[in-house]
């Protein structure tokens, strides 16, 4: 138990305030430091973001100085608090303490780099997840704050599952630094909603209320009473007025948010953008170097030799310099009380190694059904068949929905919610934060984006999953897009893909959306079209450890094909039907695979042989050799070959010849009549075939020119 | 000035209520051949959503009966009231009130389409603008309530430009009923904030408050205080606590926030989902038919006979007969205003005229610069040169930005904000509602939700056009999407695309983002090259009067080119340079035009012709003739093609055989560093060229397979 309060309280609580009452002399000189040395690497570059690090310095001090828990020496201490720069463009902010704090990989040299064309920098434009000391690469406005969010939740289950009376293996706090965009962009929007609603206590936002954006004061486009809507939204709200300087008023506010015990904290910290500049407290602070004479200036009012650049004195250095090691013993006191846990409850302790090590059941793969029943069955029960059985038994997976529970099937017998436990009493919900199916309500960007954060708080410790409806994932596309550029593993379940899905209409209807999945990098789109192809797709998606997943399904059913492999999926495209003597290849795609099927059988009788292959994954087949990816197209032996799929063709002109697409906008018809609306009938089909064939034939087609039948 | 207050005064105020008072003795059975229509209308179907549109009923009593001013014989009467579905799945609502008001197209029969395989029913399965008395296509969440705000925001801007003393030529009301997902979505809690800021008196929600969503209740997802929040973002909040029958209170309520002074108003309105079913107050009453012995139950307690089906009695058909007549006086009242107005304010009311029709002046293009200064210039720079003579001069462009007015060059000498006036009293802001410049915070998403809502106002009546970097239109790609399957004129001004703003990094860096825009149906996205491009793009996008174009520019320089014309553009692709023993083309693209053109000089000093081609538009060259893309591109000769992009090349196989593109996200350098990282200069892409073609010659590749260069 002593061990469990010494890890919590190594700065915690008073003995933070008692130190800063111990160090305050050396206060002024850091800030001024500090904004001497923004001014001095923004000038340096001729750019960046200086005004925004300048405002927030004192509130730095409080966070790394005083407040944070965190091991400059051991970056990836499981039990760390998480800092988020959710304004993430005033990332020299954090640079700079993580160099002042004593993180070993950001060196005096590295944070000179900032902006310059050094390959290896570890200073970007934007924090990025790969360097020491950064949680989550952030940049585009909002994201942070919802993967801070993510962060806190993990914590919450993680502490729900594992902790015992005196033993708190999991009890650390997400800080999380905002400005203005966070409280505009929707996706910040939503998150705030959301956390209020969970009671997340362990998260404390910051907001560096500045009043300044690039366009000029905020109130040119915001004059809502903020910390009113806040306290609507579920949170506690506290005031900092003096946020350039009062360390001792910030730390208290600080440590009044991890003290909380009902409701997430909201800080609303006045600060002055640029503070010190000739432009302090105005928009030209925000995106620009103030220039060589300004710079001057400033240093001199500020007791500093204009001609010394990235000043940073003994004194400076030592305010700092105990950090490291306080940061070890937490360390050693966290790996302490794991072990002792690990000897008092074996079983779980066992349990919780393995999943800080990101590991999974080694026999997870023996939950995956290995036949499925043959009636035809949409591919989203598909994905409930497999998936659902491994949700139930292995913690590591935490499933999300934005409020299509009963179209996604992604609910397992006995689930419990993610919840707050008091909402049985107020509301007559029943959960808690052991619980793993999140219900996210209509937010499908915020449960990208907290999934990110969920993924990100230790490599595959928890894997999140979400769903909604494949064409909804556009919403949430940046957060998609966030998870591919970290390589977080997060699985998307996206549902009512195709134009099978019908009665919706156009505005349900993703027509062009998989042209964009297909190009983002590290992010695999699969279509699977039936159920064991639905297996394939998931085992990838468990597997690939460093890549999100979006397994794109139908809302109907699919027939079962006796062809489908799940192995196949792992590559990409495999042969369906062989045939040496045929003449054209088709392409069968996820919801409309059999279609290709079918096709290949009424040419058969009309006297055409057809291969076909199906092709769940561009990115998976990009990943196969050169000759496996010829051997399975036959393109190079001059077999054309023909793409069916009810979406834009963009990008399938590297792999086929034509294609049987859409490049409209879909119709609201019930799905059988949407497909006939668009031709997707057998008999059409084949005579497109037919046509083209013909077309080749007659050399009234331009080998080459991609075509649409 | 009598006839302002007439057209004014139809139906308003006191009056209304005098009616409620006249009419309510058939109140009760109105409802209740509302709710048995609704769910014989589903149980035909066997789907659908009857829950929402069944416990909304009295809400729409209420507006179409009592309180909307709109006119079923002339749908699209200028000054109509506009109204907006934003939980668009409960359209049957809608396409009942029209049916039963005397829209002409929405006969008994097209109504009974609902969801049916008739092609051109008028009762698809969401709201689509191009039908009779529907002012937007509504169905993905949140969309809605944003294009309201950008509804009434065209009232505001249209009254407060062309309005006069009892001459109100533009008064128009803006309704909007929500579920609860646009108080979830961040696009619908954008648009609420932004519309709060902008006191917009003239928009009224309407929150159907059932308290379930699709996983069941409200409180899974989100406890907050809506009310409160609501007026903490600056609204006017009233409560109506009985909303399936009150309908007296409903009138009262909405009678108020049309006479609202100061702020939008949110109606807060209780009623319970699928009332009088046998799953009323459930989830399970969303989005299913009841069943056909649940509806004869229903029906059977409710007076009607259980075998008779779509049922309305002439007593019903009374209760609304009167609207047609009463709309028809409205639109002769306006009518007879504008004429008089015409004659009283000659100028005014010819340029009111015009913009009616949705004309710009007939000289519109002698405003585009035909020339531009020689020195290199970022195309995001040529884009203001080229439109903000426009902007100034013609009043149909409305301007936004989302907080990046110092990146995106928008503004023209003497502009004026779009804001309460009120703002330069309590914060020292500039602006009122006739200007044109819209700051609309850091909201892209809201933006263009807005933004499709100020153009669908009335055809072209506004041209709104929006502005953020290009990354961050993935942000608004849903409401992008929107206005191009509604065929809205909105333009998109994305700067800081391509790799070349350098330092932001692979989160501000559009790798992939490219290859959606291209995709999606009746959307040009163009890549303009240089000045004379862009005037190209600017022109070609003012043109598009149903078409929503995204004129993607430079953050960095670019050389001025001899080559390029803006009639070329128009076409989508064009040759640059041309040689008739060239055997490659280089296809150049947007910011690295001018790479192509460098690189083929240094091929000819190798000995290898070249011909070059510029390529802004996909789109656009697809709508040529085949006859003028194989000129163009040539391939059907043999002669290949390698296309320079820094993108994802998704899409530029249909059009090249190689390209020097981008298949991983980018990388934090600054711009020419970023080129030269990723093998953007001309002698390394010189020699990739000349290496592929070596590889062709060798036979080492295969035609036809797309190479990555």
């Amino acid at each position: 138990m002593a061990i469990g309060l010494s890890n919590g309280a190594a700065n915690g609580g008073k003995s933070s305030l008692a130190l800063v009452e111990k160090l305050s002399k050396d206060h002024d000189l850091v800030l001024r430091t500090f904004r001497m040395l923004i001014a001095d690497l923004c000038q340096q570059f001729g750019g960046g973001h200086p005004g925004g690090a300048i405002g927030m310095a004192a509130i730095g001090v409080a966070l790394w100085r005083y407040v944070m828990r965190y091991a400059p020496h051991t970056p990836d201490y499981f039990n760390r608090d998480r800092f988020v720069l959710s304004n993430g463009h005033t990332c020299l902010f954090q640079y700079s303490f993580l160099h002042l704090t004593g993180y070993k990989a950001m060196t005096f040299d590295q944070l000179k780099s900032y902006h310059s064309d050094r390959v290896d920098a570890l200073c970007p434009g934007h924090p990025e997840i790969e360097h020491e000391g950064i949680e989550v690469t952030t940049g585009p406005l909002g994201q942070g704050i919802a993967n801070a969010v993510g962060l806190a939740m993990a914590t919450k289950n993680l502490a729900a599952t594992f902790n015992k009376p005196g033993y708190d293996v999991v009890n650390n706090h997400t800080w999380c630094m905002i400005g203005d965009a966070c409280l505009q962009e929707g996706v910040g929007l939503e998150a705030i909603s959301f956390a209020g609603h969970l009671k997340l206590n362990n998260l404390t936002v910051i907001y560096d209320n500045n009043q300044i954006t690039c366009d000029g004061s905020v109130d040119l486009t915001n004059t809502e009473d903020i910390n009113a809507k806040m306290r609507a939204s579920g949170w506690d709200v506290i005031d900092v007025e003096d946020g350039c300087y009062d360390i001792e008023g910030l730390v208290k506010a600080l440590e009044q948010g991890r003290a909380a015990t009902e409701k997430p904290t909201f800080i609303n910290v006045r600060t002055v953008i640029g503070l010190g500049s000739h432009v302090a407290g105005t928009a030209t602070a925000h995106g620009a170097a103030f220039g060589v004479p300004n710079v001057a200036d400033m240093k001199k009012a500020n007791g500093f030799n204009p001609d010394e650049h990235f000043v940073v004195g003994e004194t400076v250095r030592e305010f700092f310099q105990d950090l490291p090691e306080r940061g070890q013993s937490l360390v050693q006191n966290w790996k302490q009380l794991v072990d002792e846990y690990t000897v008092k409850y074996p079983e779980l302790g066992n349990q919780f190694q393995q999943r800080v090590r990101g590991e999974l059941p080694s026999n997870w793969k023996d939950l995956v059904p290995t036949s499925f029943p043959d009636k035809p069955t949409a591919s989203r029960a598909s994905s409930g068949l497999i998936f659902n059985p491994m949700a139930k038994d292995i913690p590591s997976f935490m499933v999300g929905t934005a409020d299509l529970s009963p179209s996604v099937n992604m609910i397992w017998p006995g689930k419990v919610d993610f919840q707050h436990p008091d909402l049985r009493t107020t509301c007559n919900i029943n959960g808690n934060y052991s619980g793993r199916y999140i219900h996210y309500g209509i937010r499908e960007h915020a449960m990208c984006a907290i999934s990110n954060g969920l993924a990100a708080y230790a490599p595959n410790t928890i894997i999140p999953t979400t769903s909604s409806f494949f064409m909804f994932y556009l919403y949430a596309a940046p957060a998609v897009r966030m998870g591919a550029l970290q390589h977080l593993q997060v699985i998307h379940c996206a549902t009512h893909d195709s134009i099978g899905m019908g009665e919706d209409g156009p505005t349900h209807q993703p027509i062009e959306l998989a042209a964009l999945y297909r190009a983002m990098p590290n992010l695999l789109y699969i279509r699977p079209g039936d159920s064991e192809e639905t297996a394939g797709a998931w085992i990838t998606a468990i597997e690939a450890k460093k890549t999100p997943t979006i397994i794109s399904t139908s809302r109907h059913a699919l027939p079962q094909l006796k062809q489908t492999r799940r192995d196949g999926v792992a590559k990409g495209a495999y042969v369906l039907e062989e045939a040496d003597n045929a003449i054209i290849t088709l392409i069968g795609v996820g919801a409309e695979l059999s279609f290709a099927l079918d096709v290949a059988e009424q040419l058969k009788s009309k006297g055409i042989v057809a291969r076909v292959i199906s092709f769940p994954s561009q990115r998976l087949f990009e990943q196969q050799s050169v000759e496996y990816r010829r051997e399975t197209l036959r393109r190079h032996k001059g077999i054309p070959a023909v793409v069916i799929e009810p979406y834009a063709p963009n990008g399938w002109e590297r792999y086929a010849d034509a294609g049987i697409s859409i490049r409209r906008f879909g119709h609201s018809l019930p799905g059988k009549a949407a497909y006939k609306f668009f031709g997707y009938e057998t008999g059409v089909m084949a005579d497109k075939v037919t046509q083209y064939l013909d077309g080749l034939a007659k050399g009234e087609l331009v080998k080459g020119e991609f075509v649409d039948l």
